[in-house]
């Protein structure tokens, strides 16, 4: 076993306290994420809710631990429900965390998405794509890193190895497994879990880590057993519910 | 094998109705819960239909042999088509049956749910927490059986032992595995196939307990089956689709 | 192996083509058939998006390589959406393909998918209900036939034996499993599959017969897998991400 000081170390403690404290994570997300989302949740020991209903938000809000914003399949009542939403986490005092889906494709999608990122998210969780789209430059690891700094944010920009920076620090998450490709709403989802993680760890950093190693060890555990995308989601959710802590100490790749 | 006239017998009974006549359940459902609430009902036997459109419910509802109104994911739209809904199954006589989701966690969804309660749902299905919302005092047996007599309808309130009771009659299911309370909408799911049974079905409290009782036992095996809440959701479905009446009459728990 | 020029080897082209070329489908569906219409692209090769947001779906159709449009789950966004798709499509020159899902069980529906459908969809999918409401009459060979020809689209009428035509060619498709018929939302993905196959196809036709051949024999691999509905459906997504062309050209049934 490592010690106990290794950033591994650090992942898997947050993953036991995760597990200890069921946070309340109220998910503002698209149509297509929204099921496994919260299997995703429900699976790690999270407590989802979902309503995008403008006159309900703020009671779910307020009632929850931490916030999911999710882009994806936006439409008039999720934009009034973003709006509900912001004020009141900000009122109770909750995280809340920022998933630019596809902003890339989408002009009004990337405008409303940069007037959010200025809104201090906890996090902002993207693949280089929708980075760069954010930044309006080539995502390397210095223009997130500035970009970070600038917003005042955690970015968490996924991929084949992920980067977690505030602007000061810079860490590397390497686990993973390619069928996280194969499989719809996997990033929408890992972000998701990051807002229960941000909601019971010190720093959102440490919490965007954590869970991106404590995802990617799942997904290196589902993609052994799995034939292919199909078996791949269940062996996924079964991993998040049953991996131990020292598992995740063991095999999680933090630089 | 038990004798026919034990409530086993009985729930078994129905189960085989339920696939012989293949109710169709026109579900106005929540978001999250849609999918995995059309799977369960096409692999008990029973057809779902979940369009949530004010212009097409009447059509779909009138078409159906019984509707499920769940609470969850509440919008104007939804509200709307509920409104549309309840005189179209009135009007075809056409029990339905109602899931205050989360009533609890939001004062215009509990305002709702009461007065949707006082208009003769055949069936309200919820969990203690949402019981007690709707009740306005702890949802303890005596209060659930006044709750039933007074609205004049079957209450079941599920849990790890579910209550169904019509106020006169109180009966108890104990069948059910630990693992569904981590996969998201397996309640919204059950009363959803609790439309079908009712609409098979000469009393709906032999409904609500056969109902119950197939959907634990079903949980039962899964949970054997299953590593975890990925993999017991296909093997929930699996062993509705495959359990015989009489494994069904041999395992259901009823008091 | 069969030689190249049989139809069975003609749908294994396609297949190989499909995964080269991985084309983005942009589909307006139903709520229910999101998340699986994802995967399933997906795991077949293919790139989804979703978005049903009107203000949205001409940047993402403008950018797509085809578009699905298909009316379950109805509602006023949806309606916009599909007549801000359909120009989208016709100015960036992609094919669109029409699923008329349920249009026998709704009069607006009905009328909606008439109207559709003389606007150029290259493939209109549905079972034999669907297509007698949209005919007016029986769907017999020859009236499905006729229909083709008239409307000037490539008619697919998917059953135990599937037929598609374009008026002029008749060709059968008989592979498939029991089971399709206890998932839900298994027509509905297997139509968004067919716009990834008509947008790297020469002809509509063979692109909607090799789909239904490739979505036939990997349901019938997950059905020798399955041990019900709930294990089909990861068994399916298994075998679309895994057969191999070669074994689509031997097991395809195609006359």
């Amino acid at each position: 076993m490592k010690p106990p000081d290794t950033p591994a170390a650090g992942a898997a403690g947050l993953v036991a306290r995760l597990r200890a404290q069921s946070p309340r994570v109220h998910c503002i997300t698209n149509a297509v994420a929204e099921a496994f989302t919260a299997n995703v949740l429900l699976a790690a020991g999270a407590v989802p809710s979902m309503t995008v209903d403008p006159a309900e938000v703020p009671g779910f809000v307020g009632r929850a631990d931490a916030l999911l914003v999710n882009l994806g399949t936006l439409d008039p009542q999720r934009r009034t429900a973003i709006e509900a939403a912001l004020p009141a986490a900000r009122e109770a005092g909750r995280p809340w965390l920022l998933d630019p889906v596809f902003v890339e494709r989408s002009e009004p999608r990337l405008a409303l998405a940069r007037q959010l990122a200025a809104r201090h998210p906890a996090v902002l969780r993207g693949n280089a794509a929708e980075l760069a789209a954010l930044i309006g430059a080539e995502a390397d690891d210095r223009a997130v890193m500035f970009f970070a700094r600038r917003q005042g944010l955690v970015a968490a920009m996924t991929g084949a190895t992920d980067l977690v920076t505030d602007g000061a620090r810079a860490v590397r998450v390497s686990n993973g497994h390619p069928l996280m490709g194969r499989v719809t709403a996997m990033g929408c989802a890992a972000t998701a879990l990051m807002a229960g993680f941000v909601a019971v760890a010190d720093d959102p950093l440490d919490a965007a880590v954590a869970c991106l190693a404590f995802v990617g060890v799942a997904a290196e555990a589902a993609g052994a057993a799995a034939h292919g995308p199909g078996s791949f989601v269940p062996a996924f959710l079964d991993a998040l519910h049953a991996l131990a802590p020292d598992d995740v100490a063991a095999r999680a790749r933090i630089d």
